[in-house]
This record gives structure tokens, sequence and C-alpha cells, in this order.
């Protein structure tokens, strides 16, 4: 932990809310509702939680404006008009720091001659960086690492241990690269040739602008030419396949196990809950949202929302829910006429 | 191969089973039905199987209790009060063992001085111990793996090759953790901040208690704050995505591609099938069982069991599988009240 | 890029496609109907793209048979029997090509002095071979790989970086193996003992035959005894999970984040799309075709198809879809006579 501690009227200031109660609360730690002590400041965003606002012993509660009703006076309150953002200013403020990267090119890492490494760079243990490649100022690249030949690395990114990012991929800068990831392997691709299925050459390459997060042991493969792009702020959980030749808007969110396939294109702001499918050769509009598990087979209209397997539009998924009820009123009614006949 | 022979006699006292047959004849190694020979064990625990009996040419069959009438007098029958078991203890006689690990340090590891080695533990090449981590007795290190900052592996366990365990996350005693696993990547968070989406700081850890195995390429994100948590003898097969702060509890077990979203719990002893979806912020009761494919959206009370997308009661399920035949049978009701009319 | 450039009539002769329009293009690149210029080449094979013919740019369009008349004149045409073999012939013309392994074995790799190396292998920096391992000449092992104990890697197969294949497994000849799979892993299996589950030694092996595809990430479990087995030329995408004593059949296709429960087998030919589950136990026939994102409980004769959760045929599928126009229009049926009633 980072030992600090604060007290309400300055969290109070940090995060913009209106304090109810005893500004010199001093707390130490975020906790969950549920695990709070008198050191602690917790939070509430859901009303489902609300129910253990009167049961926790948080000496700090950070409210959101359209809870604050639901507050009770047994511990300081704080009113936010984002509780979670507010809340993500707090965990900040108290939450253990991840190990700092250390400067320079460790002993045991592989760094080819031809390789141009930037300024302040930090390449781990057993990372190994390919002809040509370019690793940016700043970037780190964690433990048992590859970056391919002439991949480019941007300024300030991260790449977290046992990444691979093959050659020619380029990764933007202050991207989060996390354990695991595959960047740039070959586009699925095979057609009936004369004698058999013939793999169908991956030419192109993997391009993902700036301030890009991906998950755990997510992969996106190589184009078949030109590129696959995942553009700015896109946020990719754990486990996500994007395949070849798709583009992610700027923004777009695909949460864990998504799967995108072959020349896709995903608008901005889209959120793809966890375990969607998308189908190939579609194009999904800005800012639709897709609810998990739902898996969608043709193109969908910006600002539309999807569901089901194959995926609706709500009000169609809900009446499909309620078939069972409905064929059921149906069968009494039959069955009144059948007496009345 | 072990180059192990034993007797049916032998055999039927190891596994505490009842011999039908010659106690004299002799197997060297354990095969399917269908694969056997007269030298093989083999054994029917399935009574889809059981039309296999006639045919094989095991030496000896292992058969359960509840299947003990469709053996022949083809073969030696040992009959088993619970053959999956019995079987388990054959396989382990005559299968052939996995490579024993070499104690000590492979030179080309790299560990960090300030790294806690202790006894007859056993670290791989190109392993990296980072500063500050632990490795408890009789661990043992697989080639790749990266162990990060201030992170604890547990007396006896193993860690197969490239696995990355994350700075301060800790795995109990005798854990198994396949290749290609992560633990500890971030968690999964973005709020809406000012100026476009917010990451969401990950500060807690992942603690995995004793006994646990985890299969390759799985993912478990650290918490937001606190903990995300495996309890004791927890079993996760491989590509499971555990996010941040959710809770497993003993001896529940996740099935292959299954995905638990943030914040949820999981009850002792839960069965959760190839692929299921959890949503998160709920709650799945001690001793439940979800059907593969399925997608649980509400909290379910222990003991229950769940299936479809939504999940709903096996009951709701199977009348939602009728009602292609349900309706068909209605519509022949109104036809003939209409030919009535 | 290569820099090569070619004329329409050199393509046309390379693809044996009929030429429309002038011999004398000349182009240099390989582009989407959209992103391409006077120096591309494109190509179209699918009906909903034709309406872009009007608009591209390309200098050269390849044209499939049956799409040959939705051409125009404001560009030269190709057309061929089999677009998709024709423009995949054009890339490898055009496209740029991956970079070359150099022969040897990089001084940073840790080969055991036990293992076989075969002639104009490629071993690159941070791999690891361990006892007893055969790698076959002009096999090539990418930084970071782990190939166990009396493992063997045939002849020219490529495995890209961070890849584990463990202890005894076998990779046949030319396969390509992309980066984070794991070969070989423990079968998933535990049995209810006497004091709570207890681990199924998992004694068999991987066997991959030849011309095999593996995508990044994927995993192929050991078997419980004998082996796991997948035959040549089945390729595989992304993400990919085939459990413990699955037999995949020649030249079956498995799509990405598809799960094989154990012991089922998938026959020659069949196609699996992405997101597919298929139960443990079962048997796929040859050729089947599984729609993306179902879920098959029950095995299948050869060349069926199936979709939906739990999979039915295309028939009973689609009478489902349209189960809520049915009840509606049963509805107004009901109403009717009841009206009259």
């Amino acid at each position: 932990m980072n030992q600090q501690t604060a007290t309400a009227a300055q969290i109070a200031e940090l995060v913009k809310g209106e304090l109810k109660g005893d500004p010199e609360v001093v707390v130490s730690r975020v906790s969950s509702l549920k695990d709070a002590d008198a050191q602690s400041v917790s939070f509430v965003g859901n009303k489902k939680y609300v129910n253990q606002l009167d049961e926790t012993k948080a000496g700090i509660v950070l409210v959101n404006r359209d809870l604050a009703d639901a507050s009770t006076e047994k511990h300081t309150v704080i009113v936010c008009e984002n509780v979670d953002y507010a809340f993500t200013q707090v965990i900040a403020l108290f939450g253990e720091k991840a190990p700092a990267w250390p400067v320079g090119i460790h002993p045991r890492a592989v760094v080819d001659p031809t390789a141009k490494i930037g300024a302040n760079v930090s390449i781990a243990a057993n990372a190994v960086i390919d002809a040509g490649a370019e690793i940016a100022d700043g970037a780190c690249i964690g433990a048992g690492c590859y970056v391919g030949h002439d991949a480019k690395i941007g300024e300030g990114t991260i790449l977290y241990p046992n990444v691979t990012v093959m050659y020619r991929c380029r990764v933007g800068k202050k991207c989060i690269i996390h354990p695991g990831v595959v960047i740039g392997a070959d586009g699925f691709g095979f057609v009936p040739g004369p004698n058999g299925l013939v793999k169908v050459p991956q030419t192109g390459i993997v391009q993902i602008d700036d301030d890009v997060e991906i998950g755990a042991n997510t992969t996106i493969d190589r184009a078949r030419f030109d590129k696959t792009w995942i553009k700015s702020n896109v946020k990719i959980d754990n486990q996500v396949m994007v395949a070849h030749n798709v583009v992610v808007g700027e923004s777009a969110i695909l949460v864990a196990q998504c799967g995108i396939a072959g020349s896709s294109e995903i608008g901005r702001g889209a959120i793809l809950a966890a375990k969607v499918g998308i189908n190939g050769h579609i194009s999904i509009g800005d800012g639709c949202k897709i609810a998990g598990c739902s898996a969608v087979q043709h193109s969908m209209e910006p600002g539309s929302i999807a569901v089901g397997i194959p995926a609706e539009s709500q009000r169609q998924f809900i009446a499909r829910l309620a078939l069972p009820q409905k064929l059921e009123k149906l069968a009494a009614r039959v069955k009144a006429l059948e007496e009345k006949n």
C-alpha cells in the first residue's frame, strides 16, 4: 500500500464531491462496502448494493448523485456526479502502485544490432528484439516478449511479459499490452486448390493506433494484404480474437472472449459484451451495443442494439423469451373455444 | 511406458474390486475398449460404450457395479464401485510418467538477487524471477515462466513453461499451472471521464489457494482493489477467463472456455460446464450446475441447475425446446375449430 | 513489398483466367476494391461486393465466372473459374514475404546435449529444447519456444515464438504452429475419490500429423492414455480448445474459439465454424458442417449440417426462428374464431 492517509475533506476536494458529515474523518485504504472498516473509503454506484449501506463499517462512502437519498448518517458521505470516475481517482490515491520498469536493456535480453532502441527504454530479461525492429522512447518490453523483424513499438507503450508482436506490425503510443497477447499471427485463410486446401498468404500487417489496451492472451491476426487495424483508444479485454483485415473504430470496447471474423468493421464507440461473435464481412455501426453471448450475422445500423443467437433487436429478443407464456395463454383460449364448440 | 505388468488378481486388489474370471491374466498397458488387445486392461463406466464389450479384445475389463450384468465371459472382469476412480489408479500403475524436474536453478534462468528461493526448487532455463518474489520449497518453475515482483509461489507448486504470474500475486501449495496461463493481468475497467475513457487502476492481486489446477492459456485478472480469489481445490480447464474481483469457492470446477465477469462469486463445489458465461456482480450458490454454452444473467440459489442463453431451469429449457411441436399441435386444434365454424 | 510489377496478360496467364480489356495494364500491388488505385489488382468473389465494381479504381479486377456479367468496361477484367484460388496466387506474387529464418542455433538458445538436431534447422534466441527432443531437418523453432523431453518436431515445421510443446508429443512435417500455442498440457480429468477430487493421470500424448496449421493461443491437451490425434492437413484457427483423446480427421477445419470436449471424433473434411462447442464422447461424421456459435450435443451423420444451441438441422432451426411470426398468425386465427363464437 501507499501508506497514505486522507481526510474526508481532502477526498471531497479531489473528486469535486459534496461532503455530508465529518470533514475530519481519516481513511487509509479503499474497500468494498462489505469488507470495509473505519479506515476504509468505499462507494456505491449501483442500486443493487444500496442495501449494504446500512451495514457497512466504512468511514467514508462515495455515493452517486441519484443514490444520495439512500445514504445514512452512520458514515461520512461524499455525493459525486460520476461515482465511478470519482472512485477511480480515490483508488489511484491509495492503491498500491505497479512496480517501476528499470530503464535500460537487461544483459539477458537479446537485441539485434540492427534494431533501433529509443531513449529511456526498458527491455527485460529474455526479451528478444529482432532485426530492424524499432522501440520508441520510453517503451517497456517485458520478460520473454518477442518483437519481430521491422515491427514498431510506440512511445511509452508497455508490453507485459510473454507478448508476441510479429514482423512488420506496428503498435502505437501509450498502449498497454497484457501478457500472452499475440499480434500479427497469420490470418486464417485456405482455398480449395487443385490438390486440396491451399494456404492463402497473409502478407499484410496489424496496425494498432495510440492509447489502445489489449487484454491477456488476446490474438489479433495480420491481414491477408493491407492491414488489420485497431484504431486509437480501443479497449480490448482478455482472450478476444480479432481476425484478419478487421477494422475496429476509435474507443470501441471488446469485452472478454469476443470474436470478430475476417474483414468486418466495428464502428467508433461500439461495445461488444463478453463472448460476442461477429460474422465476417459485415459492418457494425458507430455506437452499436451488443449483449453478451450474442452472435451477429448481419450488419447493424449505427446506434442499434442487438441480442441473441442469432442476434435480433431487444424487442424481438424479449418477445422470443416470452414465447412459452404466450403459447400457454393462446392454448387456454383455444381450449375455451373447444369447450364452447 | 513403465514396462510394468500386473495380474488380474493384483489389479483387483489395487482397486478393491470383485474379480470374475481368471486371476492369472497378465496385462501390461491401459487402452480404450476399441484399441485394446490381450495385453490391455480397459474399462467401461458409461452405458454408451457397453455395446463395445462384446467386441473388445481387452484381457481385463473394469466395469462399474451398475453395468456388471452387461459383461461377458470373453474376458476377465473386475467389478468396481467407482470405475472412474479405480481406472485412475490403474492408469497411474501403467501410464508413462512425466519427466522429473531437476532440482536447482538452471544457469540460464534469471533470478533477481532479492528473490527468496526455497529448498529443492527447480527453476528452468529462461525463467525470470523478479525482485522480491518468493519460490517456496519444492516448487518447479518451467522454461520461459515469469514470476513478478513480490509474487509468491507455494510449496510443491508446478508452473509449466511460459506461465506469467504478475507482481504481488500469490499461488498456494501443490498447485499445477499449465503452460500459457496468465495470473494477475489488469482487470478490465474504464470509466467515462471528462476527456474520454479513463483506465480504472487495478491495484489488487490474485490469490490462489492450495491444490488448485489451472489449464493452459487460462487468464485470471488482478482485482481493482483487494483480491481476485480462487479457493482451495478449484479445478480450472483451458482458456477460462476469470475477471477481476471474482471469488471461486472450494472445489468448484470451471470447464474449458468459461468466462466469469467481474465481482461475481461462484459457490463451493459449483460446476460450470464448457463455454459457460457468468454475468458480473452475481452469486452462483454452492453446488450449482450450469450446462455447457449457457449464459447466466442472474444469481442462482445453492444446488440449482441452469441451462440456456439466457439460462433458465431445466424444466423451462425443455419446455422451450418443445415449442415448435407444441405450436404445431395447437395449430391443428385451431384448424379443427375453423373447420367446425 | 516485393516491388514487382506485372501486366494484365501476365496475371491472366498465371491464374489461367480469361482476359477482358487491355493486356498491357501494369499493376504493382494487391488491394481491396475499396482501397484500390490504378496500380492495384483487386478481385470480387462475393455478390455482396459486386456493387463496388462500379466505383473501384483498380487497374485490374479478377472476377469469378458466375459474377462475370457484373463487371464493367472501366477496368481490365480477368474472369476466373475459382477467383479465391486465383487471387491467392496473385497475393503470393506481390505480397511482402515473411522474414527468412536464419539457419543455425542462436547462441542464446538452450539446447540439451541429448537433443537431436537435424540439418538446416533454425533455433532462435531463448528457445529451450529439452532432453531427448528431436528437431528434424529444416524445422524452425521461434524465440521463447519450449520443446519438451522426447518431443519430436517434423521436417520443415515452423514453431513461431512462444509455442509450448510438452514432453513426448509429436508434430509432423511441414506444420505451421502460431505463437502461444500449447500442445500437450494435461487433459482435464478428476474423479471423486475417498477424500475429494482426485486428478486422473494424463499419461498419453498429442500426435499431430503432417501439413497441419494451428492458430495462435490454441490449446491441444495430451491424452489420458494413448493419444489426442490431429490428422494430416487439418487447419485450426486461433484460440481453439481440443480436449484429451479427441481425434480430428484429415483436412477438417476448426475455426476460431471452437471447443471439442474429451474423446470426441471429428470426421474427415468436417467444418466447425467459429465458437462451436462439441460435446464429449460423440462422433461428428465426415464432411459435416456446423454453423458458428452452435453447441452439438449428439453425434452427427456424415455430411449433415447442424446449427443452434442445442444444435439441430437447418430446417428445424429456421422453423424455430420463425416461431414468433407463426404464433402471431395463429393468435390472429384464434381471435377470428373468438369473434365468431
